[in-house]
């Protein structure tokens, strides 16, 4: 079956791709100095060969050499390998040659993606990678909308202005048009769907202005209106900058119990939002995680939703937003490719006959993966990095909304965005949080996205190595649970089953049952298994570590504590969990010389570091 | 006299220097493929020579180069020409090839400068650019902090965020330790210098958390302890944005009147401000502009400093930003090699004997110009854009503080950031706006200050170059203020005498008296000036073009309508004026031959152009 060797995508480990990148890259520079020399010919060269054999000339040639040179001195000395398996902690591996090829390509011609005119080729490719976005979420293209952000910090925090907008548009209808919200109390307004508030806002189309100037965007923040911003407690850390920002303050924003997978306890949710209700509190949003950023955990959307249209039965309805800042193009894994959500039935045979899961025993995922993943089509937005698992150089994130009307809450213009019939409209920057954006990222993204579509067999088989990768991690973890290291035995234990392409563990001597002697351990080993100063080459391998306290995570931990050979009291007497952390993204370990390599290597390396740590 | 030449530091408009950034870049790229290969040598290559020459690899790779020809393709058919010296209108021109080298060499690496342990040898080099930053702006490197942001909206929406969390501090105070406020009114508490809210926060380090959970970050907006955010009328719209953002709204957003040199009405200012203060409504902040986005135009800020001086003494203050996005970096002429701001006397002198300004006759700055200038150190903080004047590829904003300790006001972390004796915290994105960001920008803005120092002899000769084209450019408009078309006689005018490198300027046919009609022929020209689809090579000249309407800009485009022999009356009836604007940024215009052929190419195009226009 011809199909793309992801083998082929990236420079690899050992720069075995190396000569490709030269070739591709060589060509695009070149076609781009032509390019200038052929803008009207009939202009002469500014500099001429005497000239540029003068001693000033020279001078600044040599110095621009030196400045390069030191660049790529500090970056070798001191730069994460990411690009080897050895590299297993933070979201990171190697990226795709065609989106650095794209990036590169585009940014000798420096597109500005804020206004039309100043990107005329790379707005186009945005507007396309939005509906990629869009289309990945399972949203209608033909009214949803998506564009690229800096980073997912500013994803979500367009997502909680969009939010927050909308929300306080019913209350300036009800001041300037009161019979069309006539019956309705301020807590039934507090309480229309995104729906019914759009529909809204296309009745006072007319007073656009007054109804903004009448919002919260002209009055500012008027409290009692917005409510509560609900967050599971493994949120990311931008939401409360987020909810800082935007103005609702940080006792507006509730963090929800996880349970011991690290997924929002969606019972918990409800009685949260039934407490509130009660007392005539409204919820501006609530956020699900589709790959939490220390656990890799993916939140019950579908019982999110669900709770949502129950909710809906008694009058409470709020904003539903995902952050999928990390799994969100893990969705491509259950898309075909017309992009259709395939049946849970035909998707794991698919899976293994299309080589996204390439070795038979590795069950992914589960049912309530499956179902998380679908339930994102029922919400209002979703934030996704194409520079976590879209494999994208830095910065790229992203935002997309069911609805694109959901614009003219946040754009500067008080026209209908959308309305002329045009699908790229002039102005980007004033509709978006950014202004001036690298046209460049736009063309690195669409690279990624034109060989790599967004469908099982693009993406899902990049990101199913990289989920492979993890539950082999998993596995050997598994079937070594406890190390003899000259005579002790350590036990090592991972946190979840993962839902995802994360793998968090952690050792304890057998017997030990002070975890505060378990902590320091893990503390020492990670201290020898990651970066700080000195030569990088040093390391055998490369990871990351988490904590968990009992102020951010509750009681979730005690699970984990307890299979460590810790008693419960001792989780209340210490209250914090020291874990190392992996992600898999290396796209390697679905071969199996090279995850027996690997693997290998790594355990060895672990066992010297126990040994190491153990004897002092 | 050994020196830059700046013609040396560009691609060029003919790609006259394009050997040079091949070698320096393949050099780069190889580097990277080795460093790759020196990880763990002892790790086999995971791709295979064999492997690379099956039919599905063959293919990959194929695709990979379709899809980078598509993607220069389409750049080629409709990317500006922003490296011809026939572009003048938005701020773009070439970039820096140092910059571009470094961002390239260290993409290849990706480092992520949201946290030092992803970013080991870029976040130094972004804390540099800081420095530099802090530097070029006269605060005192030893207090000040800056950074690098994705582009002036988010500064200017963090300096904001910062001026509102200050704001708030005091009230959170009278709170929790009144007696370290005892005797205070509210109207006192608010209107405390940014220097006494950091002493008072200062006195209260031991009860942080609790002081930022009664502050506008804990309990959101209480809108009458802000007040207002004061702007110029010629104010970027991301001032607009910002204020909706942050919660205080549009309400709170107030423009002051520009003079006819596009400069805030400093006398109107101050009324405003008294005005304000006898209804004890406090003043969030002002922001003055230092090269204004459809001008050019330089605020009053000396006289704005001073201001703020003279009501302090009546107990009114205010926190000043100053929105440098497109001026900051020509404040590197100002500077000598040791980094003091010249005296004016001398200024003049070195900016001849220099080089920054190589024509005999053209007199700038002006004295109010140079005044403003030398007044941003007393500012609180600056937006600056390195891909504005910095010729830095997109995307890099910037901003700087006056006092590093105004970052506690917006960390995520109640520690205090820079308490523990270290410039490079763990977690950059803990205390700015964004979080995951490129490291390779901020390799390239400091290949950039590395090559061109942040001074006379530095970018001052760059910005210097495209300050005298603007003025020669200026002075041929002045010298052609009539042209003969076919008979008909167009009078041309510019706005003003440019404060910086901007010249706006309008045409109109002698005699007619009829505002409309004269915009519609500005419109016209503009329309056969600008690009919008189509092969971009068939444009003679590429420039853009304003609109100022009585809305935005109150009666100051007055002046100017008389000058084209237009009655007050009619603009009056009309209240909008059509402009062409050009940002002349080509370094290229401070050599005679060169700018006398391209403006012997433009006059002829405008004559042609006209002509067209006219015979309609």
């Amino acid at each position: 079956m011809k199909e793309i060797d992801i083998k082929g995508l990236f420079l690899g480990p050992k720069s075995e791709n190396g000569d490709l990148f030269k070739k591709i890259l060589t060509d695009a520079i070149n076609e781009h100095l032509y390019w200038r020399k052929d803008f009207h010919p009939e202009d002469e060269p500014i500099v001429s060969l005497y000239e540029k054999n003068q001693e000033n000339f020279r001078l600044t040639e040599d110095r621009i050499i030196q400045v390069v040179d030191q660049i790529c001195a500090k970056l070798k000395v001191t730069s994460m390998p990411w690009h080897s398996p050895r590299y297993l902690g933070h979201m990171n591996a190697d990226i795709l040659m065609p989106a650095m090829l794209g990036y590169i390509a585009a940014m000798l011609y420096n597109p500005n993606n804020v206004a039309y005119e100043a990107s005329t080729a790379t707005s186009p490719m945005e507007l396309e990678v939005g509906k990629d976005f869009a289309a990945l979420m399972g949203y209608d293209t033909g009214k949803a909308w998506g564009h690229i952000c800096t980073d997912g910090s500013v994803a979500n925090l367009e997502a909680i202005w969009y939010a927050r907008n909308l929300t306080s548009i019913p209350f300036a209808v009800k001041e300037l048009r009161p019979k069309l919200v006539e019956g309705k109390s301020d807590w039934q307004l507090a309480n229309l769907t995104v729906d019914e508030i759009l529909d809204l806002s296309a009745k006072v189309k007319d007073i656009c202005d007054e109804v903004r100037d009448r919002s919260v965007r002209g009055t500012g923040i008027v409290q009692k209106q917005l409510g509560k911003w609900i967050v599971p407690q493994t949120k990311h850390y931008s939401w409360v900058k987020a909810g800082e920002i935007i103005g609702i303050g940080l006792d507006n924003v509730i963090s929800v119990q996880v349970d011991d997978q690290y997924r929002m306890d969606v019972d918990v949710l409800e009685k949260t939002i039934m407490d509130l209700a009660e007392k005539e509190i409204p919820i501006l949003g609530v956020v699900a995680v589709v790959g939490t950023t220390e656990e890799g955990a993916v939140d019950h959307v579908d019982r999110i939703v669900a709770l949502r249209k129950k909710m809906e039965q008694r009058g409470v309805s709020f904003y539903l937003h995902i952050d999928a800042a990390y799994g969100g193009y893990a969705r491509s894994i259950f898309l075909d490719e017309k992009g259709d959500f395939l049946p849970y039935s035909d998707l794991k045979r698919q899976l293994h006959e299309k080589g996204v899961i390439n070795q038979d025993d590795i069950e992914w995922p589960p049912e309530e993966v499956y179902s998380a993943f679908k339930a994102i089509e029922e919400s209002d937005s979703v934030t996704i990095d194409p520079h976590k698992m879209g494999y994208i150089p830095y910065a790229a994130g992203g935002i997309t909304i069911r609805d694109r009307r959901m614009v003219d809450a946040i754009s500067f213009f008080a026209a209908y965005v959308f309305e002329k019939g045009t699908e790229s409209p002039a102005l980007l920057g004033s509709y978006i949080l950014e202004g001036s954006k690298a046209g460049a990222t736009a063309a690195g993204v669409w690279a990624a996205h034109q060989v790599l579509p967004l469908n099982i067999t693009g993406y899902g088989r990049l990101i199913g190595a990289s989920i492979e990768g993890a539950k082999r991690f998993y596995s050997h973890i598994q079937m070594n649970r406890v190390l003899d290291i000259d005579g002790t035995k350590v036990r090592m234990e991972t946190l979840t089953r993962p839902d995802f392409n994360m793998v968090d563990f952690a050792f304890n001597v057998e017997g030990n049952k002070d975890l505060d002697k378990m902590n320091e351990l893990n503390l020492n080993l990670y201290n020898l298994s990651s970066y700080v100063s000195g030569p990088v080459f040093k390391k055998d391998f490369i990871t990351s570590h988490t904590e968990f306290t009992y102020d951010d995570y509750g009681d979730a931990p005690v699970n984990m504590v307890k299979r460590l050979g810790i008693e419960r009291a001792e989780w209340d007497r210490v209250h914090s969990l020291r874990l190392m952390r992996a992600c898999v993204l290396t796209p390697y370990f679905m071969v199996d010389k090279v995850v027996e390599h690997y693997w290998e290597t790594y355990l060895d390396s672990m066992k010297r570091k126990l040994a190491e740590v153990l004897s002092k």
